[in-house]
C-alpha cells in the first residue's frame, strides 16, 4: 500500500501540540489526506476500510430491528428545503448551492443535501395512506455537505459520510420509544464495539438539531478533556408531518398526522476512535472495527521456513480473524513501528525460535504487553486478547473520563474549573436560556446534555443561583 | 411495506407499450418513484435491497482481485476538471455546477463529479513516488450527476449509483491486462449471476470513453430489442498522468508515467434486468440478487398448524436462502400477484393437505412450473431450483438474443432489417468515422461493439463498400 522505503516518521507529541498530534495520525496512519477541494477529506483506503466495518456493524443491528435502506436524491430544491421553518433556518446558511446544470441557468437553485428530513417528508407523503402502511423505518448511508468555515479531517469537513435513519410512526408514544431505542443502538456500539464510554442524555433547547422537539445524544470525551457529540436521535413530533401534509387514515377511520424520528451516526466517529484511544505512537483501533486485527511480522524471515510459517498462520488465522502477514523486506523494526502507527490490536511475531520452540509471540497495542502463546492454542487465545484489547481500551477511556470530570456550585468554581482543568463539568442549571448564554460567554463551555443517569450537585443553578432540579453536563466540544 | 389493502392492479402489457410497461414495473415492484427532484429518483426499500445484493458480489471480487476502496470528494473545481482536454470537453456540458456556499459566492466553481478520473489523479499525483507504489487499485462506491434532458428510472437519471475502478500500473501490457480482467469480471457477473448474456468487445474512437484510448464493454440485448451498455472498462494510456504530472522512479532510476485504467457499473443494470427477464406479470429477478429468493404463501392459513408450520419453514430455509413468508391477513391470490410483481424467484405454498402429506409446493417466477416437494427434501432441492430459475433465466435471454441478431451485407439489407426486426445486426465496417455516422443517421443505428469474437459476415463494409476486416455489432440502444 505505502511507500515500502519510506521511513516511519515520528509524530508529534500529544502534549506539544494536540491538534497537530491529531492530524499527524490521520495522515501517517493513511487514514485520509487534503484533496484539492477545500475543506473535503479523501478517505484513503485504510479509513474507508474502518468506515466500512462501522457501516457494516450498525447496518446490521438496524436490519435487525426492521429498518430498511434507501437511496435519496443528493439535491433538495430551494422550495422543498424552506416547507419546516425552523429546519431551513439552521440549515440554509451552510447548504452548496447548485445554479447551473451545463451551460443552463437552473429555474430554481437545488442545495446539495446537509441532511434529508426534507427528501424523506417528500416520499413520505406519497407512501403513507393508511395505519396499516405504519411504522416506516428507512434509513440511508450516504454523504452530505454542509458549508464549513474551518475543517479539520473526520471532524468537521464540508462533506461527511453517515446514516440518517427516518422513521414515521402511529403515536407519539412509539416514536418516542424509537428514538430512544437508535439512541442505545448508538451507546451500545460506542461502548461495545468502539470502546468509548458516552454519557447518554438529551440535549438542551439551544442545542437541539433544526426542527426537532427533542434531541438525544451520546457524548464522549477526547483525550485533550474536549467533548465529542458522537451520534444524535431526533424526536420531531408531528412538526415536519404537518408542513409536508404527511396524513394517514387512522383506526378510528379519521385523517391523523403522523410522529416522526431521526438519527445519525456519521465518520466523526472516526475522529472519536482516534482521540479517545490514540497514543503517541499513533493510532489505536478497538478491535472489533479493526480492517487488520492481527498483524504477522516474520524475523528472521529469510531463515528456511520462516515465511512459510507465516503464510500458514495467516491462512490459519483468516479463519477466524482479519489477519494479514507483513513478508515484504523492510526490516522488522520498520514493521513494528508502521503496524503501531497504524492501530493493529495486536502483533503476532514468528521467527526460528519460535517455531523450534512451537510457539509465537503476540504484542498487545495497548498497553505493549508482550505473552508468548503455543501454536497450539491460537484459536483461543486470539480471540481472547482480542476481547483483552477491547476491555483494556474501554476501561482505559472509563477512568480517564472519571478522573477528568469536575462538579461545579457556582459560577467561580466553574470558571476555575473550565480555566485550568479539561473535561467535563457537572453542574445544576434553571432551565433558562441566558444561563446557557451566560455560561458561554463568561466560563466557555456549552451544555453537553442533560443526562438520563441524574445526580444533585446543589440545589440551585450554577450560573444565577436561582432554584435548579436538572444536573447537566458541560464542557468545550468539538 | 406496501399498504397492505392495495389491490394488485395491471400492468401494461409489453406488446401494448414497452416503455410504459417499464415504468409500470418499476412503480408497481417497488423498486423506485419518482422524487420532487427533477431527473431523480428515490430508490425504495426494494431496489436499494437489489443494489446492495449487486454492490456486496461485485465488491468481494473486486476485493479477492485486490482492490481497495476509497471515498473520494463529490465536488470537483473547474480548473481540475480542465487538466485533461478530451474529458473535460465529454464532461463540462453535463455537470452540476455549484456556485454558492451558504449566502458566499465561490472563487472558483465546483462541478458536482459527473466521474471521478480527475480526483484520482489528483490523489495518484500525491501518493505514487517510485515503482514499488504500484500498481495502485482503487475503487469507490458513489453517485454521479449528469445534467440529462430526458430521463427514465434506472436508464438515465440525472444522478446515479455506481462504482468506479481507477488503477494505476508500472506498464502499458500491465494496465491493458487490468482493463480485460475487470471487463471479465462485469462479463461473468452479468451471465454468472445476473442470467443476462453479453457481448464482449471494444468501442469505436467514436464511442469510446472522454479521455480513453480505449473503452471495452458489455452489451446486452434487451425484451425490446434495443441494446444497453451494461458495464465499461477503459484503458487510458498515460494521458490522464502527463496531465497530472503523475510520476514515479522506475526499476532504471528514471521518471516515468504510470499507465491508468478505469471502469463501472452502474445502477442502470437494474435496467437491464428489469428487461431481459421481466414479463407481463411484472419483475423477474435473478436469483444470485434477488433481496427475497423464496417467499412462504401460507395456503388456509387459519387453519391449525399452518402458520406456525409456515415460521417453522422460514426459519429452516433463512440458514441456507433469503426467504420470507407473508402471514398477513391478504388472500393468498393476492399475495401471488404480489410476489409475481416483485419477481421472487421461487414461491413456497403450504396448507393443511401439504402438511398432511409432508410436502409443500414449489412454483417457479420464471415459467410457473409447480413442483411437489417433501419437506424432507428442502435443503437440496431448493438451491438446485434456484439454480435452475437462473439457468432457465439465463437460457431463454440467450434465445432470444440469438433469434433477434441479424446480419447485413449493405446498406438497404441493413435499413430493411432496422426498420422491421428490432435487435442486434451485425455487420462489417471499414474503420471509417463518415461510414459510422452514415449509419446512425440513414439507418437509424449506433455501433454497439467490435466483439472479441469475430465473424467474417463479407468482405467489404455494409455502409461505403469498401474492403473490411471488422465485424462490429450495431443496433438501437438505451
Amino acid at each position: 500500500m505505502a511507500d515500502q522505503k519510506k521511513m516511519v516518521e515520528e509524530i508529534t507529541s500529544m502534549d506539544v501540540d494536540f491538534a497537530k498530534w491529531y492530524t499527524d495520525v490521520v495522515k501517517k496512519a493513511e487514514l485520509a489526506s487534503y484533496s484539492g477541494v477545500r475543506g473535503c477529506m479523501v478517505i484513503r483506503p485504510y479509513g474507508t476500510a474502518l468506515w466500512e466495518n462501522i457501516r457494516d456493524t450498525l447496518d446490521a443491528e438496524f436490519k435487525r430491528l426492521g429498518h430498511e435502506n434507501v437511496m435519496m436524491p443528493m439535491f433538495i430544491p430551494e422550495s422543498l428545503l424552506q416547507k419546516e421553518k425552523d429546519h431551513v433556518e439552521g440549515f440554509a446558511p451552510e447548504v452548496a448551492w447548485v445554479t447551473h446544470g451545463g451551460e443552463e441557468k437552473l429555474a430554481e437553485r437545488l442545495c446539495v443535501r446537509p441532511t434529508s428530513e426534507t427528501l424523506f417528508c417528500d416520499h413520505y407523503a406519497q407512501i403513507i395512506h393508511s395505519y396499516r402502511d405504519l411504522p416506516k423505518l428507512y434509513n440511508q448511508w450516504c454523504s452530505v455537505v454542509r458549508w464549513e468555515k474551518t475543517t479539520r479531517p473526520f471532524l468537521r469537513t464540508m462533506e461527511f459520510f453517515w446514516q440518517e435513519g427516518h422513521t414515521m410512526h402511529e403515536t407519539a408514544q412509539e416514536a418516542l420509544e424509537e428514538t430512544e431505542r437508535m439512541l442505545n443502538v448508538y451507546a451500545n456500539f460506542a461502548e461495545k464495539c468502539l470502546a468509548i464510554p458516552v454519557i447518554k442524555g438529551v440535549k438542551t433547547d439551544k442545542e437541539k438539531f433544526a426542527g426537532a422537539e427533542a434531541t438525544y445524544t451520546i457524548e464522549a470525551l477526547m483525550h485533550d478533556g474536549k467533548a465529542l457529540q458522537s451520534g444524535t436521535s431526533h424526536y420531531f413530533g408531528d412538526g415536519f408531518a404537518k408542513a409536508f401534509d404527511i396524513q394517514f387514515t387512522g383506526r378510528d377511520n379519521k385523517p391523523q398526522y403522523p410522529y416522526q424520528t431521526s438519527w445519525g451516526m456519521s465518520s466523526r466517529i472516526i475522529g472519536a476512535i482516534i482521540m479517545t484511544h490514540g497514543d503517541d505512537n499513533g493510532l489505536v483501533l478497538p478491535p472489533a472495527v479493526a480492517p487488520t486485527q492481527v498483524i504477522i511480522v516474520p524475523i528472521a524471515m529469510h531463515k528456511e521456513g520462516v515465511l512459510e510459517k507465516a503464510e500458514e498462520l495467516r491462512e490459519r488465522l483468516s479463519k477466524f480473524c482479519r489477519v494479514k502477514a507483513d513478508t515484504s523486506d523492510n526490516s522488522a523494526g520498520w514493521k513494528f513501528a508502521e503496524y503501531e502507527m497504524k492501530g493493529v490490536p495486536l502483533r503476532l511475531e514468528i521467527g526460528p525460535k519460535d517455531i523450534e520452540k512451537n510457539q509465537c509471540v503476540i504484542v498487545r497495542r495497548d498497553n505493549r504487553e508482550k505473552i508468548f502463546v503455543s501454536l497450539d492454542e491460537l484459536e483461543t487465545r486470539i480471540p481472547e486478547l482480542l476481547q483483552a484489547v477491547h476491555d483494556g481500551l474501554y476501561e482505559k477511556a472509563l477512568k480517564r473520563r472519571e478522573e477528568m470530570t469536575y462538579t461545579a456550585k457556582n459560577l467561580d468554581e466553574m470558571k476555575e474549573i473550565a480555566d485550568n482543568k479539561p473535561g467535563f463539568i457537572k453542574a445544576m442549571w434553571c432551565g433558562d436560556l441566558a444561563c446557557e448564554e451566560k455560561l458561554k460567554e463568561v466560563v466557555g463551555v456549552t451544555s453537553r446534555c442533560i443526562p438520563f443517569e441524574q445526580e444533585k450537585i446543589s440545589d440551585v443553578c450554577v450560573c444565577c443561583g436561582k432554584p435548579a432540579d436538572k444536573m447537566l453536563y458541560w464542557g468545550k466540544a468539538y
